[in-house]
């Protein structure tokens, strides 16, 4: 845990160069659009410790896997999004001196993140070796408006001297991913041109073949006005394109470089037009130029900080903390392409490949459906459509059949990458996380028709999956599932997890009701599906049925739990108060075996399926689950303290909330699990989200209305949250003693308040 | 499964070269003599499928662990016998044109391995693509006379024609291991000589800086006089020195080259010595020359064979396939230098690193104990006392404390190499089969002052292990051990594997009895021991009393069958008959859940334990074990057949005794797993002796006595083994109908067959 940035309610503030936190501040101030994202990389050169990385949202690589022992089943590799070209790079000499902020003496160093703005600046003075001191400032920023454009104000300021200058501005793909196998180089060179004023650079990964083409303009302006450099040279290597522009520098006098980077990809164009296109987005960049840039910017930002801004008053670094986590998410995944999803790290950095995991419907997809058009979250449920067939292939491959569909645990484009038996192969409930997200969307949208347009494939794929994963155990008499790995990541390899089982029936259960929707509805949709699926509708959902009656779940009579998995009770049952602190955190500190049979709980197992079945539960067995496993778990996943916010919050435990959301508020700005320098947990900032919003405001939607049973931190003095729901935006607002619903959009409604109902106009 | 060797007594036969089993016979033909091994590659370059290798013993390198996600606790590296130097290069041109098997018309191609001379021949009339035929022979072995000496005789005889040829005789340092996990190659050059008839290299491994000096002389006779080559060029490259001799080749005159290596290494000599003692040594084996090395060798052989082979009379497969066996793990492990220990692979391969296994304590142990003089079988059991440290320090570091020991899985000096978590820190029985293996010896030999000298330490530390290991479960009111994975690795990290369980508490109670006996018989040396060991004997014994009286045992009363784990009745209970012919093996079909989850059995487990502890149990209790599990075990280690073939022989089932048998006898010469080519079984081996010994043989030892309960298989006409057993030697011959024991050397002693006492003389 660091905690060296400034509180503020819009700003993240980092005041002072600290080379053992660059790498954090990198992963912090990191800026996006959703079609591309940026580390908060200086622009001019710098030897310290750093991890450069801008990247293209979609295009990756599938890096040939690493793997001790192989086992039957694994994909050969982890596709993983690419460090791609570098669009940033302003180089600066002075008198053939680098600036190099590892090499020089630096004072009033500031990086300052604007939220509102999503804008990104920094400034310094910095004291090269030999004497000579320059301000520099820099802003830049991803468009929101324009998802292609990059842009940066670069200025220097000479401070006690005048002299020659030498700026090179390039883009440059020849760069490297940190996290490569078997250090590879990703990227080859198709085409590159520069000439005075503008380079461009087309590089092709390699194997996927996916094109990048990055191209940069600059103007220089002094007192406003655009100057004639002494000298430009063309510099050209492999990869590599840019200027090297000689400049006389005057002592007090601001040198302003604007320099705009254009970046696309043969995802959103063809690659023959790659170029020209790049030229033209690039132009008109340009043309623009950076202040109506910025203004159009802002204004997306300004409409999306309308959407799902929440504020709190009464305490800053909660303030700061959430507005971090919804400017993030906001950044990272913007809903419109649906070939996209939401990386765990987002665009901040390399870890986790950029690939997609369940927490994309576990913990996102709410976070979408309350701050964004319905159509974001219905992308993300057609991304796993469209890898439908990819699940069954994947389903196939580890021997079933008959379309039964897995969904991989790490995906990029449908396969699956991961390469850990425990959890490619046994985390198993992560298939029917899609399933439940289906329901999610629906419930909150009323949108029932995406059954008969593509959920119902889907249900039928994964009910197929649990049919067969299922076993009859005659010594039980009762169905089982053996051999999985629940949310619970410090168990593997266990027999019937309760989580497990219930979201395998379930999903049996729903599946039957989407049928029969569809088949009322809009039966001629259904036949095809049954076509199409080859469903035996009589047959297998008999067999679903006598599945869903016949299952197994581990329970403790006696305390009145759910047991987390059959033998869990044989374990020395003790609490997390009792660890050392020398043995935290154990996923640091101790050997695999140890975690294994211990009773320590990564992440919510048993409660994740009460807080997302909370219906199905009396609130005095989700007390005693909650009394008993929360004291054995370690919260060392960042997607866990938001689930306990959410049933703390229900159960009336106010402090504890308070306490969850805290941890995962603030849990990249105060880097409480020491690797925030590998890049933001961009996934677990949904969670984040969900604390206020289902947690602190109790937000449900029951039978298409929503409802809320809000309290307040006792450190707070107010908050309030804007919620979307079915084309109206209502705003919910909470103080010591009130609480205030407007609808300050849409059709008038009904919510429930506090169990009453209430009439919003 | 290929069944191309020639069936023989005493020799193994390849007759023709096939490109596709060249790397089986590699493996299958190797030759060894315990300091040393090489396999049966051409010293005449090859470009087809070849696995070059060499190997001294001892000589091994910490290759950088590859792994794919890491966890605490894991081993930075995973030590591996190298490839060593290459010895046995004798590279043939004629007028130009190198003599490569790969690309010449090959007739008469023939390979023998001599079982009883330990020699290995091949011979082949090779046609050259100008259409020139030569014939070769050559002849080889490792001396077991001189364990630094190997010997070659070559010769060539131009069969149509007459022209220069050139040979390159030389020794090589510049090899790679296939395994290596970055490719790197391990060796440096430090020193090399060559001049007119020898070439000398001394090379280093990286990182362990182990010296091996590999010398070479040779001389070139036709017509039985040593002839002047043309020309002799020195030969010498970076790890590279030899000489290329130019010789004029006659139609129809035989020449012969005798090369004869010595192969020394630091871990028998002073560094600085090498060069010196590799001359010294060279110069003697040149001096005596190859008819005297061979018959030396031949002898040593000739006393090997007397003390250990079994005869079979009747069936020539079974006589081969068990000779086969013995040859090769007398040929890997002669019991001198208990630094050594025993490979899966032996000197046969790269696979499994040469490392060392609980194999060794399993199954090889029995092996040399009833073949050899009583220190082989003690050096195997001091190997694992002088390793008593790191197995300490390796368990510290899982978290165990206070001197338990834990120790490793795959290890080459004591230290841990695995990096499978489910095996490195969970098959945890392997740290008690080191005390089993106390046990067996003692019971064996009657050398129960070794318990004061060396087993006792260990015993402690062993013990220490499982008391900190087990944890009470309120719930079941028992000690359980949680999270292991038992012999069977078709399961992992199950609760309570009856295996587990059952080792833990008797290794408790005999290290009681151990105490017992060491403080009775040498109170002195026991005093010493509490002192070393920080033993509190009253209150750790204590402990362990009550560990072992409530320790909790899976099973289920109604079949009578122990359980071999938790849940186990929970699988779908299937035989191995029901699985299609294209689901196995299944380690090659299935994923490896769908292993985890299936109720087949890889070796045995359960069986396993009802082996080792055969007098605890019942007759009718095996019986219903053997019956409840066997159908469900699909031998897929190659160390399974035996342990059923001897409680099938026990349970009377003598057709399947005899089936388990042949699966194990016979696994490398016809490759029943499809995977010889990366080695022989070597570890295996002594399986297939166990069979029959205590298998057909019945033999036991039961309080001191020799006790014998002979059958024959139908298809054999008689067998016969021979026994050490302290100091006797003891000849069982079992014909159709007789059963006849000689006391072939040694005092008289009684021994029991079929239940009744008898004296021999």
């Amino acid at each position: 845990m660091k905690q060296y940035l400034k509180h503020h309610e819009w700003h993240i503030i980092e005041e002072g160069l600290d080379p053992h936190t660059n790498k954090i501040s990198e992963s912090v101030f990191s800026i996006g659009n959703g079609r591309m994202g940026q580390r908060a990389n200086f622009e001019e050169e710098y030897t310290g410790e750093t991890l450069r990385g801008s990247y293209v949202a979609g295009v990756y690589y599938p890096d040939k896997t690493r793997v001790g022992w192989w086992k039957n089943g694994y994909p050969e590799y982890f596709a993983k999004v690419l460090n791609a070209p570098d669009w940033i790079g302003i180089h600066v000499r002075i008198d053939d001196q680098k600036l190099d902020l590892a090499k020089c003496k630096v004072e009033d160093f500031k990086r300052v993140l604007d939220m509102k703005a999503g804008l990104l600046m920094r400034s310094f003075a910095a004291t090269l070796p030999d004497g000579k001191k320059v301000r520099v400032e820099s802003k830049r920023f991803c468009s929101m408006a324009r998802g292609e454009v990059g842009a940066i104000r670069y200025s220097i300021t000479p401070l006690n001297f005048s002299s020659k200058g030498t700026l090179s501005i390039f883009v440059n793909a020849d760069v490297v991913n940190k996290d490569s196998n078997y250090d590879e180089k990703f990227w080859e060179e198709i085409y590159k041109e520069g000439s005075e004023g503008i380079a461009i650079v087309t590089a092709q990964t390699k194997k996927t073949f996916f094109h990048v083409t990055t191209g940069m303009r600059y103007v220089i302006l002094s007192d406003g006005k655009k100057i004639k450099p002494e000298r430009i040279n063309i510099e050209q290597r492999e990869k590599f394109s840019g200027n090297i522009v000689q400049l006389n520098l005057e002592e007090g006098k601001e040198l302003v470089v604007y320099k705009y980077a254009a970046i696309l990809s043969s995802e959103n164009h063809p690659k023959e037009k790659l170029v020209e296109n790049c030229r033209k987005v690039l132009d008109e960049a340009f043309d623009a130029g950076f202040e109506t840039l910025f203004a159009e910017h802002e204004k997306v930002w300004a409409h999306k900080w309308e959407e799902c801004d929440i504020t709190i008053d009464g305490d800053v670094a909660a303030q700061q903390g959430i507005r971090f986590n919804i400017f993030q998410l906001s950044q990272t995944y913007t809903g419109e392409d649906e070939r996209l999803n939401i990386g765990p790290k987002g665009f901040t950095g390399e870890k986790y490949g950029g690939s997609t995991y369940w927490d994309t419907e576990a913990y996102c997809i709410p976070f979408y459906l309350g701050t964004a058009e319905q159509k974001v979250a219905r992308n993300l449920l057609i991304y796993r459509y469209k890898h439908l067939p990819k699940a069954i292939e994947n389903a196939r491959k580890l021997g079933f059949k008959d379309g039964a569909a897995f969904y991989p645990f790490v995906t990029m484009n449908g396969e699956e990458c991961h390469n850990e038996w425990e959890i490619t192969f046994e985390e198993i409930h992560r298939t029917s996380a899609m399933a439940y997200a289906i329901r999610d969307y629906i419930d909150y949208t009323g949108d029932s028709h995406y059954l008969a347009e593509f959920g119902l494939e889907v249900l039928i794929g994964i009910s197929r999956f649990w049919a067969q994963r299922v076993n009859w155990s005659s010594d039980k008499n009762k169905y089982v599932i053996l051999g999985v790995t629940g949310p619970n990541e410090y168990e593997n390899n266990v027999n019937n997890n309760w989580y497990t089982n219930y979201l395998g029936v379930w999903t049996l259960k729903y599946t039957q009701q989407a049928i029969d929707y569809v088949k009322k509805e809009d039966p001629k949709r259904f036949s095809e599906i049954v076509e199409k699926t080859k469903l035996n509708e009589k047959e297998e959902t008999a067999n679903w049925k006598e599945i869903a009656t016949k299952m197994y779940f581990p329970e403790d009579e006696k305390r009145g739990v759910f047991l987390q998995q059959d033998g869990f009770l044989d374990k020395e049952l003790l609490r997390v108060t009792e660890l050392k602190p020398e043995d935290r955190p154990i996923n640091q500190k101790w050997s695999w075996d140890r975690i294994l049979r211990s009773c320590f709980i990564k992440q919510a197992d048993v409660l994740q399926g009460l807080y997302l079945f909370e219906d199905d539960f009396e609130q005095e067995s989700i007390r005693k689950n909650f009394d008993f496993y929360e004291p054995m778990t370690v919260h060392e996943s960042s997607l866990s303290p938001c689930v306990h916010a959410i049933l703390a919050s229900k159960l009336g435990y106010k402090e504890r909330a308070y306490e969850f959301y805290l941890r995962t508020a603030r849990l990249d700005l105060d880097d409480y699990n020491n690797d925030t320098e590998e890049g933001c947990h961009i996934t677990s900032m949904a969670g984040t989200w969900m604390s206020v919003v289902k947690g602190f405001g109790g937000m449900r939607v029951k039978e298409g209305k929503l409802h809320f049973n809000p309290f307040i931190p006792d450190k707070w003095k107010s908050y309030s949250f804007r919620l979307e729901f079915r084309n109206r935006v209502i705003k919910l607002t909470v103080t010591k003693d009130s609480c205030e619903t407007i609808l300050e959009s849409g059709e008038p409604m009904e919510i429930v308040l506090k169990d009453e109902v209430k009439e919003l106009k």
